[in-house]
């Protein structure tokens, strides 16, 4: 191997991995990390091990697929479901740091496992996910061919778009985005505007996060939860969304104290139906958030980014933070998007967003 | 996805899962199993992974590469080398069974690594090998493109070589080490006699090891230490072999009270010397055995496989295993592999071998 044989490797690897390290997770001295990856991102796992070792810590690599969670489906009965991985929760319980790596090797592998029996398993391995959160944590995506694929794009194309939307001054991003959750904090509500939309809520006492790329990478949204029983108004969701492998368009909502009372769909009416009729929290918003990413352009049915992509905003029916001090439950979180170009965005008497401009720009 | 498109996995690969699983590791209710995987061996992690779960185990899969272990050391300063993962010691702690998938992305990527720095991790890490060692634990290979190219073989032509090895009947093979074992236990000394070849060596004390595939797959060799200071004769090795990316040809050795008193090496003498000249054990013999898997028909440079080529036996040069109740020590271990088509072992007064015959053949 020749010195230079690492240099193959694309820049901007590197420069994500540096991000996610010093920005996201803060890695120091002494950290033991865990990099959760696929076969698919594994030279995204390299760079990071180098960051991480640099930065004085220790990393091990968990390689997680779609396939192996089919392989565990295909061959547990019903007490191996239920089976605590003793020597993986002892692992994350001496972890300070996770950084998740999404780079599906097939989205929809595990599509025809039986809900119930993914329900028993999350069940059973609750008590890993409840110690994850408590750590420093981090998502982000390695661009692979399944996500190019998904976004309708080459490979080539899909990288371009992906490091647009992570490797940007997070610093400047984040100093905006506060900025935003201050005005927002100032005042006793929210209200979207624009075409075919106009939607209220109160907000007191909630707090609106400043997502800026410590736990999602790319990030780029400032959210709340809104007061549950206080959405009136109407929406119009003009940007496709993807609900259990079905492609959803066209979604316009009329609120009332909170509960959708009326709705439409233009393309794949029953896949919605079926959210809103999961449960009784399923028909009321659990986030009202304002996507600030403007490095991201355009959608390509991946939430992670379709949701930050700027001068946008989206709503989620069903479960509310509780970072946010949201109260509403449910078994579905469904984010949809409208694009506030033509829109404006007004907290109490002050106008947040208008057209294509925050009030500080 | 349609319920046939598993299918599409070589079968062999499902076949392999069932002999690491059931034979090699004897995975049962409750177990908790570590699958360190490379990028290239995912599908084998997933029909392991299936596999456990049907015995009613639980898998975490690490994934592991050369790359992976480069980025590591390019990162790491000397007291970072010096961290122990304390995670994954937690980890392991907690695990009964390691099954490690040797596949690897990049053989050489470590070429250029500094081995004292390599050390410096290696006793750092000394704590957490010493745990999985009093583990249930199993190395093997999937087959992958950077390994038929090791061997000199089309993809195809190396699965059928791997599987060739791998997929036998391991109970019909452990009957057979084991009567061997029996046999040479009986007597006080083993000899090996053939073309340009009369080694002797007392044994008695020692214990031969049947390795019938729960540490190796595949595996197939009866091995011992022989008493340090026994060895005498001389012996030619026919097999080439690979030392610290050289391949080395044509050792021919004569002993004189265990200790190499003269040698002449074919090809990459230089190579040889290195090893004959790493310390005082280097230049005795930690280990003499016996071949007996017929299911490899070639050499391919990877010893796993080389040194267990049915009708051969084997010398290694330094480290004795502590298991047979050998003492000689070393910072080496170094196989070399001889044809015995042609020769014969005898134990004591017996003849355990003949050109291409054991005793109960």
């Amino acid at each position: 191997m020749n010195q230079n044989s690492v240099k193959t490797m694309d820049p901007r690897i590197e420069e994500h991995a540096k991000i996610l390290v010093e920005w996201s997770t803060e890695v120091k001295k002494g950290d033991m990390v865990v990099i959760r990856a696929t076969p698919h991102s594994h030279d995204l796992a390299v760079a990071i091990t180098q960051q991480v070792a640099k930065a004085g810590g220790s990393t091990v690599v968990l390689m997680d697929s779609e396939e192996i969670t089919y392989g565990f489906y295909k061959g547990a009965d019903d007490d191996t479901l239920k089976l605590l991985p003793e020597h993986l929760k002892s692992l994350y319980e001496k972890t300070d740091v996770l950084i998740a790596l999404r780079s599906p090797v097939n989205t929809r592998a595990t599509s025809n496992v039986d809900p119930k029996r993914m329900m028993t398993r999350n069940k059973a391995t609750q008590e890993i996910s409840e110690i994850v959160m408590e750590k420093r944590w981090c998502l982000t995506v390695h661009p692979c061919a399944t996500l190019a694929q998904q976004g309708n794009m080459s490979m080539d194309e899909y990288q371009d778009f992906a490091y647009g939307a992570m490797l940007i001054d997070w610093k400047e991003a984040s100093k905006n985005m506060y900025l935003i959750k201050e005005h927002l904090e100032k005042h006793k509500d929210v209200r979207f505007t624009g075409p075919e939309t106009d939607l209220y809520a109160k907000t007191e006492g909630r707090i609106w996060i400043a997502s800026d790329g410590k736990h999602n990478m790319p990030s780029g949204e400032v959210f709340t939860a809104p007061i549950e029983d206080t959405v009136e108004g109407k929406i119009y969701f003009d940007i496709p969304f993807m609900q259990q492998g079905k492609v959803i368009e066209g979604v316009r909502l009329t609120f009332e104290k909170g509960q959708v009372v009326d709705y439409s769909v233009e393309k794949n009416e029953e896949a919605f139906e079926a959210v809103l009729e999961t449960d009784e929290g399923s028909r009321y918003l659990g986030e009202m958030a304002i996507g600030t990413n403007r490095g991201i352009k355009d959608y390509t049915l991946n939430m992670l980014f379709d949701e930050k992509i700027g001068d946008t905003i989206h709503c989620a029916l069903g479960r509310a933070y509780k970072d946010c001090k949201g109260t509403n439950e449910s078994a579905v979180h469904v984010d949809m998007i409208k694009t506030m170009i033509e829109g404006e965005i007004t907290a109490g008497d002050e106008v947040i967003y208008s057209k294509g401009k925050f009030f500080f720009e």
